[in-house]
Order: structure tokens, then C-alpha cells, then sequence
């Protein structure tokens, strides 16, 4: 069976979490994972670009066959939805940069996938996350979120299982 | 005097307005206008990525000195500012690619400066543009809102003129 490498990103403009999760039949396993921080001095326009740039040099390092991003969950404030919505566009635009797919799932369905309940909260997702990737070792909240958004695309067996169910 | 080219950006998931300006001292001069249309049956990560390659030609192509986009109207509908964010995000991202500084308009303020008044309706920037750039020739609303913010750039002097000023 072959290995799948999937890309989970959690994104943002002052920290854009990153994952990579090894998928081969069912056994998962950790690859690596990150985050993107730029530097917060500079203009908007730069800052997002450093974003898709973290986002296109993790897919030039690791190649993933396919990428997964949480979709955003969008109150009431429809100025904080516009950043947020900045810092997604770019890293879902680096994602599809080299042609993969992307993937998008609700913040409930990833908490279920992750944590068996679409409450849980992030502490929660971090916690299964290490132990669904106990060679992960320490993972920052953001680089959590990333790996379960990608455990979650595994989960939900991809792109392939799923256009072939 | 040199010559400096400024690229206006009109960010857009559909339609993504751009134009460029030559200013030369108190002259300015049409160059090169057109609109980015990503194929809508595609997802959105590469819709996304479309308009951010969209606007690397551009700037590949024509080689502007600067950049001016108009800042988002932030209205109460967090979901409408969540898409039009992710537009702006990678136009933004795109014109920072090359260095390139983004300056960012208020919509007021692009309408007093093309206009003459912030109240005007985007009929009267689209007449304006044609005015003050008669080699446009034919101009769509989307390449007359980023043709406007060019010039309004324009009128403020860009970075060169303000940074000295």
C-alpha cells in the first residue's frame, strides 16, 4: 500500500500552523510540522506574502499529495473575518500552488475526527494529536491544529478513497 | 524626471481589477489595464492561486515601481468579508512578491482623489479614469476601480514624494 502525505494547515497571519501526517492504509505516523511567524514590523502585503512562501517551501521539502485547511469559522465580526480571510487566501493559494487539492473541513467535523467529539476544545486536539503521533514530540497549539486538520483528511480517507467510494 | 509605474490593484475572487499608471511628475499616462477571472467551476484554493499568478504577470511583465490597493469596506457581513479577505489576501501577497511597497487607500479617499469628492458612485470614477487616462480606450469597472486607486497613488505622491514630503 502507498504512502500518502498529507498537508494540513491551520492558518494565520501572525502564526500559520503547518503538519505533515504519512498516511498508509491505516496507520498514521508524524512527519513534521511547524510554524510560519512573520515578522509583525512589516507591511501587511509582506507579511502575507511570507506566509505563502512558508507554505510553498514546506510543500518543496516534504511534496504532499494532497493538503487539507479547516474551514473558517466566521462570527459576527466581519472585521477580524476579513485578516483571517487575508491569511487563508494566501496559504490556500500556496497550497494549490504545485496542483494539489485542497481540502476543506468544519472546525466540528476535525474535533470528531480527532477527538470523537465535534466539542472538544483545543487542548483536546492537542492532547490526541500527540497521542495519534507520540513521535511528534512537543506541538505548539497552531502546529496541533495543523496535524489535526490533516488527521483528519486521513481519516476521511483523502481525496482518492473518497472519489473512489 | 523618471518615470514611475504604480499597479492598482481591485481584489476580487470573480472579477480582479488591475492598471497601471505611469506618473511623471505632475504627468500621468495610461499603460496596461485588465481583469484576472479565475474559472469559477475550479475550487477555491486554485481560484485563489489564479489571481495571485495573475497579478505576478502582471507585475512580471510590466515591472511597476510601486503598488496601490483600495482598503476593504468592512460591512456587517462576516461571511462576505471572509471571501473578499482571501481575494485581497493573495493580491496583496502577489504584489509584495518582487518588494514591491503596497500602500492602501481608503475608498474615500480614492473618490476625492479622482473624483473630487468621497461620495462619489462608481459611474463617476469610471468616467473620471477615462478622463484623466484617454489612451485607455475601452475600460470595465473592475479595471477603472484599479486604474482609480493607480492614480489616486498617483495624487498622493507615492512612497518617493511622501517619504521626502
Amino acid at each position: 500500500m502507498s504512502v500518502i502525505l498529507i498537508l494540513g494547515v491551520d492558518p494565520g497571519l501572525n502564526k500559520c500552523g503547518w503538519g505533515i501526517v504519512a498516511s498508509e492504509g491505516s496507520r498514521l505516523s508524524h512527519v513534521a510540522h511547524g510554524v510560519i511567524k512573520p515578522a509583525v514590523q512589516q507591511q501587511l502585503a509582506t507579511r502575507l506574502h511570507d506566509v505563502f512562501e512558508g507554505i510553498c517551501a514546506v510543500i518543496e521539502q516534504y511534496n504532499p499529495h494532497e493538503a487539507a485547511v479547516e474551514e473558517t469559522f466566521v462570527n459576527s465580526n466581519a472585521r477580524a473575518a476579513l485578516i483571517l480571510g487575508q491569511a487563508r487566501g494566501v496559504a490556500l493559494a500556496a497550497a494549490a500552488r504545485r496542483g494539489l487539492s485542497v481540502a476543506e473541513y468544519a472546525p466540528t467535523t476535525i474535533k470528531k475526527a480527532v477527538v470523537g467529539t465535534g466539542a472538544a476544545d483545543k487542548s483536546q486536539i492537542a492532547f490526541m494529536v500527540r497521542r495519534l503521533l507520540p513521535t511528534a514530540g512537543d506541538v505548539t497549539a497552531d502546529a496541533a491544529d495543523a496535524l489535526g486538520v490533516a488527521l483528519c483528511h486521513a481519516a476521511h480517507g483523502g481525496f482518492k478513497r473518497r472519489a473512489g467510494g
